[in-house]
């Protein structure tokens, strides 16, 4: 009876940095029949899913599996080791390291806001949205904290709104120099399992992740990894909680299974997203991301433009952020490019907002399909009346030329 | 590579009080293509499910979507409206009204249980068990409170645990007739869309439900359905609360859009699912229920075993609980059934653990897949030794034959 | 856009002897990606595909794989071994082995019928189709035709429109016993899978089957088993072929591949179908099919009607024809109980239009949904007005019941 | 249990011309529940897709469907309408007129080959295979058979193994000019719903198509539409025929049904990739496959290289045949291609094996789609050392660039 087209079917590029396309092998996961999840089959799927996990985390440590969008994640790593109006040191790399700072003002904490001051005299844009976390701002602040006032410190490992992917293990580096006992809460939603990441060799307490984005998932699971000294926290912690309380959720997934109700069919997709992953090879994955990003962002240059992230250090594997001309309105332009050339890219966000698009390359992005992307984006560019120095997509196909290695056994 | 073939495929029967089956045409829905959901399809979806939400609550007010499981709307519903501290009444029917108190408990809350008293003197099991909501008892407290200490009465609809259906409409006078302003809290996780609901008429502060039971969807979306009375009572609540904050959910809500990042595919399932019950007709839905439940019974009776439920007027249409004699294990004769017979069937929950079995006929239920699940039932009772008074089976189906309407259309 | 809910989705009960329900895990397989059939992963497939149909026969020589539905496997089985002119010896088994005689007429063959004659005096039924393959009659015929004009013989395995599994091997026996050299065509369109086959034990040259009966696919490949006699025929068989000549088949899939296009996606089915089969075992498959067919004939006996197949060691696993008393319309018995209860049975064919109705039993069919079915038929009958002795579900019930064996592992 | 990755799961970009990659649309479609093909519902989708295919061939006469593969169709056409020994013109546009010529043959028939003679001198293939039907040449033919001995005359549309799609109404005003009673035979299966078809105003007796390539399906399904000219024919015909035969079909046709098992989920399919084609409309699909075939051709000239379709009148919109410089095999390039790049793409066949390959923008390609697909071919004919003029990419670019129009409504 009803007709689900909202999109033009089966044809739209989603070159947003997230939702990433679900690639077919998922959605044939997804409509596995939902089972009793109290009964005998369900706990071989726990195992399953709470083992891999730990291997995509880089972790030996609990995983801690949310039926609920990564927001609902944020808000599990805060209350979980918080208690009301505690002081929160927050580095703001941009609109999502942003909204995280609300949400802790909002459930009764005292974050305090830590960036890198300045506007950048070329295109106007906030210093602190052009680059990563400043690891000595950090050490700096909470040398001063001799009190120990600071409960937690939160960063962004890779900030979504702006394509800057941070050095987590600086930012624990810079806590452990200060002497300071903070813990570490970080947020890679979208880094995860297209950027390397390492909850226990980089000291992070609690990581904050996500389905769909590196994992390739619909949006509906979220994550928290904790660290023994989280764990140790949250048994003083007094901010109050009940859905997102890891004490519960922890021993009961012992056993292979939840306290409440899984979003089990999201939970088949996970196995099956750890198994493409492993299949390719953690390292491979993140290889390819990183080889995509110096691709799209060659394509960036040669179209004359600037990269939103200004320090080539952290710059992401998983989107890039496309600064346009002063003048040119970047939402004009996507609009453009969506109803001419059927490809969805990300708007910019909050300070960002009509100076610049992003384009993702996360998930299964290969080849291909970013070079479908930069295309679509070079005409648009184009039709919109935008004077480009040079064609990316060419800059773009010099470096996957030269950098392609095998993608697929030819078995002939 | 891997296999998700955690149980025997395709030809299980799920035969529990939800998670239901999943209709082949929402798995389809599910399977639709993720969008940007903040891009320019997606407001035409957000309206459709809201609209449609809308008329399945039986309301013209908010129906807040979570992309989260049941448990967390049963804590939204709670954060949005309570201040630390405050009291509760909550009528205990069963397990989960039991576990939302906890919930109250563990979240700052004051709440006071309301139960009816009492064991059952042949079966051994707690009259407030095996009853519905008992409205004068909740009157006779609320009348006691003068000072209007108590904030809000949480009653279940329909109570999982034991297959009991409560007269909402009765609960709402009950708190009318003592003149009292708390706010009434109903949990209709389980009777939604199955059972009749009517947010509006019958006057309901917060209705508190889910997607897969009912609709039919996989765990994974959850709701509070609120009242105008709702609302301004969560302008002065003071529990902490973010991800669940109704207020800038329901603002953005008014263009169709979320302000964090919404289960898109389970949203494409629940206008699907929508769009089949509305073919169907709500009240032939509840009609369908109703017989299922009426033939489920009867077969209950026929061998000889006790309804969980001791209260003709509030048999649930959802599900009913099956006592087993003294003496017999439900959970070995669960087992049993399993291995036999391939059927899931719902656990004894807490203090019916062994007592009791369920049997759900929720959500895309009809009398065939019901006779399916009452034949393995019953020949998995004979099977473990326990003694049958005649065939529940050949009693059910006189009451589905007697009752039988048309359910297809014979184009011939 | 548009709508494809020509049925009542997903609770409709397909109870016909074939198309049979098709298990989700082959609807999943057939969504992979449609491959280039001449690119290299496509040989892995077609090695996988044609080693697992040799098992499924039970063969070590060729099987030739049509991507057309059974019929054309019929038209195979004929103009690749015959000439025109040539002398056909067929046996009348029922509806299908009429139609497949009508087809060698067509062709320009001339078939002649062998058949049980006789009318039943009860029931008003030809004796020939209530029965099996009588080898000592295809002996007589055989031994009278001393210049060996007739080329093959064909015969039905399975006959779908009356529920008789015939004696392959003893029709093998009885070509031998006459020491006459045709060739022994068989028809096991609806047995394979679900009965026991023996292509090469039981000496049969030509096997005609297909693949949504047994195999549990949607209609569109079919099959013919080629034993090395029937090969060495197809080089002097003087009927035109192009699209069914095994020459060419044969020799292209000796690398994985086939000449033309073949249906990839059934392909997938297939091999996920064959993996089933294999998991759960093929004697286990049979046995299963075996006792499901035991439980409906019981069912019927104990309605007090007659099984269409009035010969006990031939009763077929796959499928129980049902005869109506005189003066009822099987067909409106069918109509009423599609309408009420969802659920479809096989029409009487032919010369049993109205007189019968069948139940399938087969492909993914268990005990639960058998009883289903058979809980739809005791309804729809009685509200038919006609008279049943007893409860053929109860009767079916005892059957399983005593039988049963674990389907299912419980792993707790 | 079984692992159908045969290919890179997901990520794969099919750029061969046909089969085209299946829409998404289209395998849900084709997941819905196996109906009976005897039942009541089935009618009314049978009905549904016989008129749709009319819309399709743009006839008002009968589209015959065949459950089969392309092949199937070929001989149908011709056992349908001629006898043994039959007189046939075929002229040989590439490998499958060839192939079509082969099957003739082999069926008894007498044909007789017309094509352009010579070979191209500065690529050495033969002129015939890369120029569309010379309309002059079958004109000269048929005046001189004043017996009228030729009964056919068979030409391909879209010749899928060059890329060359002829002029169907200039061979019909051929035909008429010479005032031969031969019946007009043409093979469609990669032109239609691609290119513009149309079976009654050009005069065409029998159209042959298939499913798999602008229809968008997997293979499985064939079509034969039939002129009233061509029906008069098959009653004296006197090839042999069954499965193929039109008359039992057709007749049956009128109440929706088929005498034989359809495929029917491929048919659910059918129906919705007619309506997705009616959806963007015949004349809007016809002309996005003609710009992207102008940008195909943009970017292989732009490369330096010849496109093998010589004359620009017949350049198909289907597919683009590619010559690669002498010395170069390209099958090596394709292999790389396919290794690095993840890309598959049409083989040259027969003649053109090694000097050829083939890029499909047929079916759901889009700007993007092609864009990717130019994009691996130039990285790959770089790094297999091909020396190439200039950027293909860059000039397709410039094509739809300047061509394009509105794909998808920004509804905001």
């Amino acid at each position: 009876m009803t007709s689900l087209n909202f999109h033009p079917a089966g044809r739209h590029v989603l070159g947003i940095p997230g939702p990433s396309p679900v690639p077919d092998r998922l959605l044939r996961a997804m409509s596995y029949p939902t089972i009793d999840h109290r009964g005998p089959e369900f706990g071989v799927l726990g195992h399953r899913v709470l083992a891999g996990l730990q291997r995509i985390f880089q972790t030996r440590h609990p995983v801690v599996v949310y039926p609920a969008s990564g927001t609902g994640a944020w808000e599990a790593a805060l209350t979980n080791v918080l208690s009301p109006g505690d002081a929160v040191l927050m580095y703001e790399t941009g609109h999502f390291a942003s909204l995280w700072r609300k949400m802790a003002e909002r459930l009764g904490l005292a974050p305090e806001v830590v960036a890198l001051p300045g506007i950048c005299p070329q295109t106007g844009l906030p210093n602190s949205w052009r680059r990563g976390v400043q690891p000595d701002l950090i050490e700096r602040r909470l040398r001063e904290d001799g009190g120990h006032q600071i409960k937690a410190v939160c960063v962004v490992h890779n900030e979504t709104s702006t394509g800057v992917t941070s050095d987590i293990a600086a930012v624990r580096r810079a806590i452990d120099a200060a002497g300071h006992p903070a813990l570490l809460l970080v947020d890679t939603i979208s880094g995860l399992a297209s950027a390397d990441y390492r909850h226990d060799e980089w000291g992070v307490d609690v990581t904050v992740s996500g389905s769909q984005k590196g994992l390739m998932l619909p949006p509906g699971i979220s994550f928290n990894a904790v660290s023994p000294k989280a764990l140790e926290a949250a048994r003083s912690a007094r901010l109050p909680k009940a859905f997102w309380a890891w004490d519960e959720i922890i021993e009961i997934n012992k056993t292979g299974y939840w306290p409440y109700t899984p979003n089990t069919n999201l939970l088949y997709a996970l196995v099956e997203a750890v198994d493409m992953l492993e299949t390719e090879g953690l390292s491979a994955v993140f290889a390819r991301h990183q080889r995509l990003g110096a691709a799209c962002r060659a394509a960036v240059l040669a179209w004359g433009l600037d990269v939103q992230c200004a320090d080539p250090a952290v710059y992401s594997p998983v989107l890039t952020g496309v600064v346009v001309p002063q003048g040119v309105d970047a939402d004009a332009v996507r609009q453009l490019i969506y109803e001419r050339f059927n490809l969805s890219l990300g708007t910019g966000l909050s300070k960002l907002k009509g100076r610049m698009f992003r384009i993702g390359h996360l998930g299964e992005c290969n080849d291909l399909s970013l070079l479908a992307a930069l295309s679509g984006c070079e005409m648009g560019l184009k039709l919109a009346g935008v004077r480009l120095q040079g064609s990316g997509v060419a800059a773009a196909m010099e470096v996957l030329q030269h950098s392609a290695t095998c993608q697929a056994r030819y078995p002939g």
